[in-house]
């Protein structure tokens, strides 16, 4: 199992560049840049950078140090516009989440008035870190994908359609389907992405790999509510299909569990077709692998 | 006078362009576009790409259609993120403006979670629009100057020591002069800058537009101030310096009118000698003058 000690490695060259880019909180005002990096360094997983990394490096047999670096950038971009997405998402006005991976969220340990701030300044840094590639034609276009992906079109797009789904009593699979792949999706499609922009690989390639994140995105998702699900009913007690009571439309509360299990399967089995007969593929297959196994 | 009518068809100019670039409400998600294009149209003077504008224009006898459609890409760019900094000052934790050029400001008009929705998404849709640019060398350079404009160290840090001071009994001048120099003055900085750059002019104009720039937007900034004093007084009868009660900290309510009036005129007279030598620049010293002219 090749998969650890890589997510380590990955996970520590992306946080050294996150550093890097991320000014210290005993300048001024230490407390914006202490909200940026309290959300920044908050343990997060950095699936999409890894994912980056990933991509990057399996479309070539080699990396120099140079060509990391270069990855590093664009990894170090997207989680900045993952975290942002997250200080915001979290505010009262939108999710009202007080709590982010286990400690407090951004506008609870600040203030929703400095968790504003801090998102847009992530935001922003995140193009200002982009724009740094030595290659600046690869440069915009890889802020293209990124923009792409944050978007209307993108993830602003799937968390609007989420906050208006939440309002209504019947959502068609469809629309969270959508929702999905553009609230959870969008920033994994830009991490195959931007590995294949950096590589300079082809149309082809580029549209493989987005199939590829599409599918193991919304497998996550699906497979992310089916815990939720199952968790309830064995831990407390809570029956299946209590989010639909509660408004949260996911693949099992409007499929069943059986049919929601079955989608995620066959997503997770295109995935690995997509990917199986290419060389140097050992970490994306992992990544497969480990997302099926935490099918419960 | 020239200023009028130039400051009307760069107007339309930019408007156009604004107009290209953002989705219609017609499309999905209806909310988000229209929350977006009620903001970015409704009535903004469009001071930084007029700007914007006039500085490319000094910078060459006659620019031609193809080079004026540059400018506009960054004018554009620079009008959505003035745009998405002010949907998200007015929002209930922030500023808690209801009102924003005489209509409900984005978050009355819909709700605060789409108004931080449709900030993020300006702001993203600016480096988009940025990205455009044919010539991708400059691109970079103008997203580096625009997130230099919008960061921590620039609109956001500006923002972020507002808020700060608001809380406090006693803020120094040279805090409120670098509140005015940062949330005010950094767009109107990049305005000159991001010409310059499409202009490719050398490092000393750079500088020197930049200063011309800074010493404009402080006056403009205290020029308001002072006519806020004057008003009240003169139309509500209430007494000067009340701001200071109010933890409203400016110009006149910390050095009186008469000094606040000397260091405005001395900011003109200083923005006017940066380009009073330069070929073209009818505009630019119009512009100085217009700032003048609102002195009471």
């Amino acid at each position: 199992m090749i998969l650890p000690k890589y997510f380590d490695d990955r996970a520590q060259l992306v946080d050294k560049e996150l550093d890097l880019h991320l000014t210290p909180s005993t300048e001024e005002p230490k407390e914006l840049y202490e909200a940026m990096r309290y959300s920044t360094f908050s343990g997060g997983k950095r699936l999409r950078p890894i994912l980056l990394y990933a991509t990057y490096e399996m479309l070539a047999k080699k990396r120099t140090e140079a060509q990391l670096k270069q990855a590093s950038l664009a990894a170090a971009a997207l989680e900045m516009v993952h975290t942002a997405s997250l200080i915001h998402d979290d505010l009262p006005a939108l999710d009202d989440s007080d709590e982010r991976r286990g400690q407090e969220s951004c506008h609870i340990k600040f203030t929703p008035a400095i968790a504003i701030l801090a998102g847009d300044a992530l935001l922003t840094k995140a193009f200002e870190t982009i724009a740094k590639l030595d290659d600046k034609k690869k440069a915009t276009l890889c802020i293209r994908v990124m923009c792409n992906a944050v978007s209307t079109r993108g993830m602003i797009g799937g968390q609007t359609v989420d906050l208006i789904s939440s309002t209504k009593k019947n959502v068609p699979i469809n629309v969270i389907r959508y929702v999905h792949m553009k609230k959870t999706g969008a920033l994994l499609e830009a991490a195959v992405q931007l590995a294949c922009v950096l590589d300079g690989a082809d149309d082809n390639m580029f549209n493989t790999m987005t199939l590829y994140a599409q599918n193991i995105g919304l497998a996550y998702q699906i497979i992310d509510d089916i815990l939720d699900d199952v968790g309830d009913f064995e831990m407390l007690g809570k029956e299946p299909y209590e989010d639909i009571r509660n408004n949260k439309f996911t693949y099992p509360s409007i499929l069943g569990l059986d049919k929601a299990r079955q989608t995620a399967e066959k997503l997770i089995s295109d995935a690995h077709k997509l990917i199986k007969n290419m060389p140097n593929n050992q970490i994306l297959v992992e990544f497969v692998k480990m997302i099926k196994d935490r099918l419960p």
